[in-house]
Parts: structure tokens; sequence; C-alpha cells
């Protein structure tokens, strides 16, 4: 086993817990020789000769092997990721935006500097998704791959129908609580779940998919007519990103919320935890669940990382070796529940087949099949609007 | 990645759903050389040419460089491995009796051959549980790590309690469905269970444990009236193996039924599902559920240990590298249910404290406090009186 030397970029939330678990840690002692910050007025947990503000001080650091990049601006973080691998360095990071915009550049510069790059800590904190993908469900075909990756939404959405709050309280009462952020858009439409769906995409199904490429809808337009739907058939709602095997050849994939009823695994995963549901055509469905969030689970993630570069581990991407000409797909059909503000919005957003119609003074909706392109050409339409679309099993 | 040659020791069950596995394997295509099985009138359906008699025609064959051991023996399982080993080559089983028997020597085994011996198959089917606490939970203290690893029993169990069958039916029943054997003692008894915790013990906690010190009480004295009370007060009755953390230096282990309440995650795997709870001390509680057993469930952990193989991949044992004096106890207290033929028995089965007491004309049974020391000394008795034992939450 090596003995690591770390330079650290952001010493917040994940950082902090990546601290603690190493002083805690029952094997090694990796050492944390650099902590790169960015505001020198903040009062820090460290010895304040860790600190530095200039990102130099790790990068041409000889001493230092591994930067573990911790930021939180996609941007910088992939500057200073490649800036690291060009200079020889392992990088363990937890950033999914950067990850997911940059899969392509990020495995070349793996395999041409011959560097690991881990992320394990990008996708559902503390469950070993991607470890498990790459290591285990290597050399069998997937059916699908879905659960509730965004542990903010899904504090939110469990406030909503377990204590009956409309969706700003909701907020609100995650916002105190640190759950969700004061700007809330990445999670609450749905981005941060959808950069995670592309990066285990790669693991999973061997295919990038540029996450623009990819159908996001939040839960910000979520009414109190829509949780009452939910609650009078004891389902929930969840948000939930979806990618699934069409053919040998199609891969499809979205980030809708889903009314799922008591049969589904995730039905029980409420608050800040997240949930995994992986079919693989041998193995059948297995299911994981952990805490999707926090300091000390995602923190555990991340030193788990530099555990496995201590043995020189690196992803070998074998699906994505083995890819067969695998192309993403928007022709799909899926079964939608629509609220609607007034009828003639169905002249915008067009469904395939109508199984049920509702319409009283304040409250409309439709259920039935609509395609996947449609939705993805309608997604600014529903948003100006404000009409709440999910997924009705 | 290496070419791998196989040869395989038992066709049944596991070793065709490998075979099928292997066939549509998306990766790579390991070749099986030879089949050993026992019984040359069976019908088989690989060609002839690939069937042997004889072990060393796989163990002298210079060709083969991995043996996948397959076959029921726990003692035969136990030759082969060791000859295999001792001819250079990597072991890949599933015979959770042979190994727990024989960590301590296997271990050794393969440090003095520099040999990989991996058995992810022999624990909980598809959920790849011994990977993931080698890989990722190989730096953090454990808490405990407890669920369902018997799909024979859980499936009597869910028939007992959702069809309301007593347990003569329902073990009846999937004697019938296949999914119990003729002599149900290994699987109803909880041996299986105990040889499975042996196993996760020691990738877990990095301690062995032998399998004779570990308690098993069983489901096979489960009586109408304990499966009435588990309904009436909307329980479920799981057998469960526990291994749990005690202080830094005590870990205790043991298999017994459960009552269980819908907040616990394994309230709803049924029927043959597996469930594994893992608690760590910073990434909190993981959950992970999978089919626990069947042909292609059980040969697709097989095909991923072998996938591993073709990198070189070998247990590390970090834990019991680490393991610093950790032993094995029973000094530990445990809310017990017991159903009593008569309140005499009460003189043999000493309860540390009683909590409630119930006595009627048909049924009797007592709630309290009981050190797990005086469970394993009373199993005997217990058998033979037949008298329904089991924690309740």
């Amino acid at each position: 086993m090596k003995q690591l030397n770390i330079g650290l970029f952001g010493f917040g939330c994940v950082g902090q817990g990546l601290y603690f678990a190493l002083q805690h840690s029952t094997g090694f002692r990796a050492n944390i020789k650099k902590i790169v910050v960015k505001h020198p007025h903040k009062k820090r947990i460290v010895d304040s000769d860790l600190i530095a503000y200039d990102k130099y001080e790790i990068l041409d650091n000889p001493e230092i092997d591994v930067v573990v990049e911790l930021i939180d601006n996609a941007e910088e973080a992939f500057e200073i990721v490649k800036m690291a691998m060009e200079r020889g360095k392992h990088v363990v990071t937890a950033n999914k935006k950067m990850l997911a915009m940059n899969l392509e550049e990020l495995i070349s510069l793996q395999k041409k500097n011959q560097l690991s790059l881990l992320y394990e800590a990008s996708a559902c904190g503390s469950i070993p998704i991607i470890r498990t993908l790459e290591e285990y469900f290597d050399n069998e075909d997937l059916l699908q791959l879905y659960g509730i990756f965004n542990g903010t939404t899904n504090y939110i959405l469990t406030k909503t129908i377990d204590e009956g709050l409309d969706y700003q309280t909701a907020l609100k009462g995650a916002q105190q609580e640190g759950f969700a952020e004061s700007d809330p858009t990445n999670d609450v439409e749905g981005f941060d779940p959808k950069y995670k769906a592309v990066i285990l995409c790669l693991h999973a199904f061997g295919l990038i998919i540029h996450p623009d490429k990819v159908l996001n809808l939040g839960i910000s337009s979520l009414s109190e007519n829509d949780i009452q739907f939910a609650s009078e058939k004891s389902l929930k709602i969840k948000l939930l990103p979806v990618i699934r095997k069409i053919d040998d050849h199609q891969i499809t994939a979205y980030v809708i919320p889903h009314f799922i009823n008591n049969n589904n695994n995730l039905f029980k995963v409420d608050r800040e935890f997240n949930g995994v549901i992986v079919e693989g055509e041998f193995s059948g469905q297995q299911f994981f669940q952990g805490k999707g969030a926090g300091s000390h689970p995602t923190g555990s993630a991340v030193l788990s990382d530099i555990s496995a570069l201590s043995y020189d581990y690196k992803y070998s991407f074998k699906k994505f070796e083995q890819n067969g000409h695998k192309k993403f797909t928007q022709k799909v059909l899926l079964d939608i529940y629509l609220r609607l503000n007034s009828k003639s919005e169905l002249e915008q957003i067009i469904f395939e087949e109508i199984h049920s119609q509702y319409y009283s003074q304040d409250y409309n909706y439709v259920i039935g099949k609509i395609s996947l392109e449609q939705l993805f050409r309608s997604q600014a339409y529903l948003r100006e609007q404000k009409l709440f679309c999910a997924v009705i099993e």
C-alpha cells in the first residue's frame, strides 16, 4: 500500500467530512499536505499552515500525488482537474456537473496520462454504485437503472406527502435545515440528478450522453392538487432519473417526477436518502439504499476512492470499450400525468393516446401516452406555464 | 485482459447458470475447457466432449488456469480447492460451508501460492456484498451488518405470514417449487445463513469465527401461535444473521429468527429475496437487496468473479490485516420472545429480566432479556423441546 500525499481543493461540507473520516479511518493515514480555499477570512477547523489560497501551491507541489477536488464551480473544477492530470497527479472528485459535461475528454486525459480519476462521491452519496457497476456488473447486460439520486428534492417531496405541506413551505423548511441551497434551481429543476444519471449511464451502459440532450423536469411546479392526487391514491411522488435499454443499440434516459406505489422499492426511500435500482439480465433486480448527502456519508465515499488509489485502482470503463454502437434515443412512449391550466395547452403538448381526463374549476389533468421527444421539445413551455408533469406507473 | 481457461466442477443449478451467463456475456468469452461431474448417466445440455468424471482431468490440465468449484459436498470441495491452488490455479467457489469451516487455511494458501480465491456467489446471491465490503468499506469502522441471507427460509416465512399457512405446509410448498431441498435442515435450522455470516464477518470486521461457536436457531419449531402473535402486531418473522461491534475489541454474531416491524428495511424483503444492512460509522446505514438464490443470479455472481480474475483481482483482507486483537463475544443481552410448553422450562433457560409473560391452555410465552451465552448453552434443549425463540425489536 502506498502512502499518499493529498492536495485538497475546497473545505466545505464534504471536505470537512473527508478530513474527519481520514482522521478516524481504521486503515491508513493518508496525509493532507495542503488545502486550497477561496475565502481568506473564514474560520477553519484545521491548522492555518495547511490552508492556502493559490491553486499552484497544490498543483506545483511535487510531493503531492493526489488532488482531491471538492469545490462548487464546475468550470474551475475542470481546469483544476486537467492541470492536475497534466502534472501527473491522480484525481478524486465529487463534482457531478464537471464530470457529466466533460466525460469524453476526462476519459482520454486519464488514458493519455495513465492516471486514475475516481469519483464515487459524485453520485448517490454513500451508495457504492459506480464501483459496483464497474466491477460487478461489468459483464452483464443491464436492462435499466433508475432511482432517487437527489436528497434535496426527496426531502421536500417527503414533507409534502407526509406532512401535507405545500411545495413552497416544504422548500423553505429544507433550506432552513440545510438540505436545500438558497438558489435551489440545480436540485428542484432536476439538473443535479441528470448529471448523476449521465455519469451512471457511462458505467452501466457504456454510453456518453451530453447532459443538454437529456430531459430534466423538476418539481417546482408541484401544486396542492398534485399532492392530493397522490395522497388519495396512496401514491408517493419521487423525482426519478431513469436510464433504460430499449434494444441492443438504443438507450433512453430522462429525469421526470414519478407517481410510485407501495410495491416499488423506492416507496420507502424518504427524506435525504437515496435509492438505486439496477436490473440485470441475469442477476435480476438489485436495490441499494443509503444516505445520499451529508458531510460524513459523502466524505466516506471520497475516502473510499483515496483508499482505492493507494492500491492503484482505475476505472476501466469496460462497458464503454464494448459499447457496440449504442445510441441515445428519445423515441419512447411514457405514461404521463399532466396537470393543465386549460385544455388549450393540449395543442402545444400532443398526447399519442389519452386514457383519462379531469376538468373542474380549479384543477385539470390528463393521463395518457406521450413521447419523450414531445416532452423534450415542450420543456420550456411546461416550465413557463408551470404545468406539473409526472410519469404514472 | 487475459483469456481464461476454466475447469468447472459441478454442473447443477449454479453451474448451468454460469454456462448460460458466459454464453450471453457482453464482455469476454472465457473458455470452459472441461466440466467434471459425478453422475455419468445424467443428460447434459453441453457437448459430451466437455464432460469428464475424473477430477485430475481438470487439476492436471496445464491449459486450465481457473478452477470453478460448484459442488455440494464441503469436504470434497475443500480437497479440490487445495489441490487446485497447489497446482497454481486460481479458484472461484460458491461453497459457503467449505469456506466458513476453513477460512484461515484458505487465506494462507492464497497468500503462499500468490493466487486469487474469489467467492462472491457464496453469500447473498446477486448482491455484491463481499466485493463491496472489501473495496468500499475497507477503511471505515462498521457498527453492524445483518440481513436475510437465506432465500429458502425467507420463502417459507413469507408464505406463513402472507398466506396464513402453517410451517409444514409452507415447507412442503417450498420443496415442490424447488426453493427447499428434500432434507431442509441446512436452511431451516439456520446453518446456511451462519456460514455466510462467518464469511462476511471476515470481510466486514476482519475476524474469523469458527462456525461451531456461532449460535444458529432456526424456524422449524415455528407454530401457528407464533405466526398469529406476529400477525396481530403487524410484525413479520425473518431469520436474521447479525454481526455487531460491541466495542473496539469485541464482536458478536448469531443467527436467530426476528420479529421485525414495518420500519425495518427488511420488512418488505420477501420470498426468495435477500437483503443486507451495513451500518458504517460515517456512511450511515446502507441497504442492499437482490435475488438470493437461483441459477441465473448466482451464476452471474460467479461470472463476475471470473471477470475480476481476468484483471488479476484478489481479496486483500484489509480488515483482517488491521484486525487489532478483535475477539468474538457472546456476553450480550438480547430481547427475546420465547414460546414455552410449560413454565418449568424457565428453569433451564434463565432470563436476566422478564418483561411480560402470557400463559393459557394451549400457548405460553415470555418476553425478556436473555444473554446470548445462555441461549448458546441451551440450543440443544430448545431444539429438543421445539421451543420457538426469536429476537423481538
